[in-house]
């Protein structure tokens, strides 16, 4: 993986998270005017976040999620991570790497945007929201099965989107995050990606948060592990609708 | 039809149910994040099933719905289901097969995903409406007439998408849907689509869902004859807007 | 003018009238599921409406609207009002009744849709309301300005459409739709369509709607001279932003 | 750069600011029927704007912001502003003038559009928040940080859509500044561009509005500079994602 792959999957994860984390803010921190916003508008955000991280990692094949990093490594279908980069274990590693960092930055990012708000906002469950995801009902098991599932939906649709020329786009990876986050998110804020929840969490930790309260790191693995899981079994069960042409 | 042909119409439908009932599952059961979100997101919920379900099932056409299937089979220019799927009755019976398959597969996830909101949720009627449509007033004739009509445009306008050419792919049909839904979606949930009703209800029916109540099936009729209606109808009327090259 | 292009042009008008009352009755009339859904579904109903009418009426150039045709009319640079289609007195007045009786088909359409819920609405102003737009704050001279603002914003972009090659087919006058509605839709509920605007007003007229009240005669004139007013000055107007090839 | 481009600029920009201010207007002043629309539709209004702007400003290449201009004008791997227009310090004046005569252009039509709305409304700081943005906490080092950061990735992102070729065309810079709008307008109501700012203060100081109150010129330099550095920064640091062809 080039030095130039490298930045870019960093700074599109980077603007994902900034846009992602940034929505969330929005909606969720004291006295700011998208204050009630809704959760359609959550799902927009993180959507058009991904939608401009899409651009921004052209040259790494924009994966900013290792869930479908690691799908794309299981596909049997998929040659390489991107075109010149080798599905090599030091290569995911990079990726790995790449978005943990642009995942940090993001957030930081992020808290730097609405800092003041960050600052007003009395509740430290609110603060700790815009960085990670929650469960709405605490369940290790279920709240696995629902990363479980929403990860699968979205690894295994990119992975079918060579099925289907369109001229979308990176639209068409933002507007599947809108849908899976407006219809799996309910459950557990649909993190879907390993290191959009843990690299903020990271931030959160780190980070001179006024009142910021506990990083909750008893929840962390679940958004991690289950994006993994989904991401691999999106990964391995997309040749289920290959299409084969001449078939 | 292919094997592959069923398992990706199978699966594209699942995918499509799978979404569609995940984002009434957000706004309609208790302590969810999407709580009151509000019915343009059902829509856009919806229709992003339908985006999703589209590129999963490319192999097989993507009909995901029997109206779709009926109203290709009775068009007269629609010389087949798709690309080596010919219109024959065994075709149509498999399309079927998969499509209610699938259906009764997605809400099945949808219940895994949303469990302990079922769980915690009071009203059997929420629960029921997580999978299958009611009407808000109820009265056959008037619910028929209304989904008689909204799947009439579902199946018109995706025959003519044939007349213009964009650059859209599935989401011509995710727009559509989305449309659909706001503006015909009032009177009855908008099935516009058989196995998208009945195929839920099954599940309704046979999962161990807690304190689930009825799956009033008095009302199951419905949904299944109106869409049958309005997809013969879309389709039989289709070749009055077909274009004719050097007219 | 073909009879084919001819119906395609009143078909399309239907479903646009169809879908963009169909959004108003969801949201206006008692006790559908989109009730207080909010504006932005209302922008989204209508512009789908566009969506779905400009497929339908691909042999007649979906004009959908008069104001687009006298806005093409006036316009040096469109030499024909669709291929085929010559910019004659005799053809404009065929877009005029395709336009018309579409208008007036698809508001019966949206009438038998909800049938029940208008029964159940109590208020003549929210009826009439779902067939023709009214004032927010009533003069006509002000009321005047807003339409015909509203109207040159639409046709000016249809007609600089032209300028910028893209992919997005009909979904390009969808959007332009969903943000003249968003942004200038305030004061007078943006007919910004002369037909649009008259046909359902008709239909209100001899419908049989329970308890219907006034079709509001009064301020007919309005959303139809306003339109066309505002489409003319969109026609004159484009060639101010006209790209000139090897400038 | 040609009369023809500078007066597309202008018309252009105008547009966005008709769009943009409008659906403030719609959502905060009395009385209007988009009352409460809420924040996304604020964010679609104005990314519709954008979208309407471009189309219309092909001949300019569709800054409509000067803080795009600017960005441009650092990047080193932008040859021109736009095909035919050379990065010159006149050529980049005249895009300066076009887009602040384009911007008061914009604000006044919004003003007459929702004449009667203006009237209507008591608070003389909604009026003002039609034309201007203004911060929900006001510290000018925080405020500005805010809209460097979307000015950033408004102007980073729009460079790198060259990167991956797709059909969206102005789509593509709309539902960025949708994204932008919903993730980063929180704290400062996202300027992130100096003239959308600028010019309509100083048409909000010289029309002639009932009871309109100050024009807040303390604040006016934060939207005006955040952009700008943001802008620059944007185009300066747009080569890190460069993509390399045979790298």
């Amino acid at each position: 993986m080039s030095s130039q792959a490298f930045v870019a999957e960093m700074l599109g994860t980077m603007l994902l998270l900034l846009l992602g984390c940034g929505v969330v803010a929005n909606v969720a921190l004291a006295g700011t005017k998208g204050s009630g916003g809704g959760f359609l508008m959550v799902n927009f955000g993180w959507g058009l976040g991904v939608f401009a991280g899409v651009f921004a990692a052209a040259a790494s094949g924009a994966h900013l999620n290792f869930a479908v990093t690691l799908g794309l490594w299981v596909n049997p279908d998929t040659p390489v991570f991107a075109p010149g980069i080798e599905k090599t274990f030091g290569n995911a590693l990079l990726y790995l790497l790449a978005q943990m960092i642009g995942s940090i930055l993001g957030a930081v990012l992020t808290w730097l945007a609405y800092k003041q708000h960050f600052d007003a906002e009395p509740d430290p469950a609110n603060k700790l929201g815009v960085f990670s995801t929650g469960p709405a009902i605490r369940s290790a098991p279920w709240n696995l099965v629902t990363e479980i599932i929403g990860t699968f939906v979205l690894v295994f649709v990119i992975i079918a989107f060579g099925n289907t020329p369109s001229g979308l786009g990176p639209l068409a990876v933002a507007l599947l995050v809108v849908g899976i986050g407006a219809s799996l998110g309910g459950p557990t804020g649909y993190a879907i990606n390993p290191n959009r929840d843990l690299g903020p969490r990271i931030a959160h930790a780190f980070l001179p948060i006024r009142g910021k309260g506990s990083s909750d790191w008893g929840y962390a693995w679940v958004p991690v592990v289950g994006p993994l899981i989904g991401g691999a079994l999106g990964g391995l069960l997309a040749p289920l609708v290959r299409v084969v042409i001449a078939a």
